[in-house]
């Protein structure tokens, strides 16, 4: 017997800053609905799935954005997805921008976000977006901005991993996936399926080298993380020319294998599907990737104990020892 | 002002049980000198370069095998390769299974190491396998044993990185280049370039199924790694059909964007090369894995605290806190 689990990866075209949330939802719902017909158990949808990703745009204050965040969830705009949802008996994942108030209705946080609800309806966990990508300050000579680091703050609650879905799952967003470290904090941890929410602008400003290369890195972190971890990864973007900004598309549900197993093909709305065996796991976290019998803890120090490098001393006389060891 | 460093990539053909090391030297020197026609600065050898793979037997006596260690390096086999590179300007890295000995002349440590040799014939380093894949006891249902556990322990030196051929350099072996955080330690002391020997038998005893992803799998954990620390990694094979087990080529050569720049075609003796900027490193380093910028050790303690999985408690209960952080 073997645990099956039908995802549907529910890739979203474009949110554009006038679309209203209920336009939005209707576009959740009508992937939804796909994936009903589908037989999917579990749809996840991108980061920041209903808004635009206005961190591309940069305001000295933070308060005119607030109606781009949530301060609940469910919500009244997103009651209509919960209950269909839980109608229907299908799971789902869901990134948005969260801001926390405190009892007077103050804001105490602003995080990029991503729910995990079960198939009866039931909350399973919120993830909180770890490695904010881009930059805190305005930066006007860039064509867009990428101020993700002004608008949010870091979760603090580390990478979880859920009794879900007959399975583990975890979750990460977007920059997390390029971390080896977000795998394996999460294979540490049994991890059987990540769910990643992700919007990529294809233009990487800081460097445009590597431009031609987004879709070939976001196939290779995912790729590898799934390998090395022995687990399903899903990878979810908001794709196409999103108020002039186009977006990387190619949402992927990854096997324990590293082997893409779907894909989209669009940078529109699309679902794509697949039946994700949880048990394949096995054969690599029991085999190659056995942790307890192969990783090496005691070797891995600096992962920990470093943020930043730390060059080794330059040796002006070649060592006396001849190892050279240091 | 960049700084280019040519590099090759000296694959090597089966080397079988009854070979003489001296036939094998000459097939490094015949290799050296196509380097030197190329315009090479630095060859990187293979794992276990100098003898058969033989891990893939069993016996009981490991002292039967001792003459497959070097007890020294150089010795009177591997003089004339130190001698030749020295005299042609070339640095080298060369695997070899490695037998230290104590005053007496009595065994103390069975090694899988990889020596660096500078272009003016000093030895820069000798990096000792960590990773040590396989089983360690007899497993006679096998085709053929991987009993590296048995002929190797694990080097104590962890993952050093040294000043070298005008740039950062780091080693690993084999196994090493599955396990992220072997890269992941050396690009936290800057690495700019990663020499990796390996011999990997195509067919994967405890999982077939992995057979068909053996050049998947070498590509994918070498890119990955190379990517998400913005370093060149250059893994050289020994390849072909060893002593009736085929063994994977795809030496490769790849760039800090994880692009392979060079790749062998054969399964035979055979030399790539690339000339590596190493200052190419910095687009990546110093932009997206900026690594003081951007990462957070604080949540990776799992990585250095743990070595094996430790499942999440299951709650009996659906979580009462709607966020169901544990």
């Amino acid at each position: 017997m073997t645990r099956q689990l039908t995802i549907g990866a529910a890739q979203l075209g474009p949110v554009n800053r006038s679309d209203e949330r209920g336009a939005v939802v209707e576009r959740l719902l009508a992937l939804l609905h796909q994936g009903e017909r589908r037989g999917v158990e579990l749809v996840v949808f991108p980061e920041l799935a209903l808004t635009t990703f206005f961190p591309r745009w940069y305001v000295d204050d933070l308060t005119e954005t607030d109606h781009f965040y949530e301060t609940e969830m469910p919500n009244a705009a997103t009651q209509p997805l919960f209950d269909e949802a839980r109608r229907l008996g299908i799971g789902f994942a869901l990134g948005f921008a969260e801001r926390t108030l405190d009892s007077t209705g103050a804001t105490t946080h602003r995080y990029n976000s991503q729910i995990l609800v079960e198939r009866d309806g039931s909350v399973v966990a919120t993830y909180r977006k770890m490695h904010i990508p881009g930059h805190a300050d305005h930066e006007p000579d860039r064509p867009f901005q990428h101020a993700e680091r002004h608008y949010f703050e870091p979760g603090p609650d580390g990478f979880g991993v859920w009794h879900a879905f007959g399975g583990l799952v975890g979750m990460a967003i977007c920059n997390d996936r390029r971390w080896p470290e977000t795998y394996r904090v999460m294979g540490l941890q049994g991890v059987e399926v990540v769910l990643i929410g992700y919007t990529t602008p294809i233009h990487y400003v800081p460097d445009p080298s590597q431009d031609a290369l987004a879709g070939f890195h976001n196939r290779l972190v995912m790729s590898s993380g799934a390998y090395q971890n022995g687990t399903w990864v899903v990878g979810v973007a908001k794709a196409g020319p999103e108020e002039g900004v186009e977006l990387l598309g190619q949402s992927s549900i990854i096997a324990p294998s590293g082997e893409v197993v779907a894909q989209t093909l669009t940078t529109r709305d699309e679902l794509i599907t697949a039946t994700c065996d949880l048990d394949w796991c096995a054969r690599y976290k029991q085999t190659l990737f056995d942790f307890d019998r192969y990783r090496l803890p005691e070797h891995y120090t600096r992962i920990t104990a470093q943020r930043g490098v730390i060059e080794p001393p330059r040796l002006t006389e070649p060592p006396s020892d001849p190892r050279g060891q240091q």
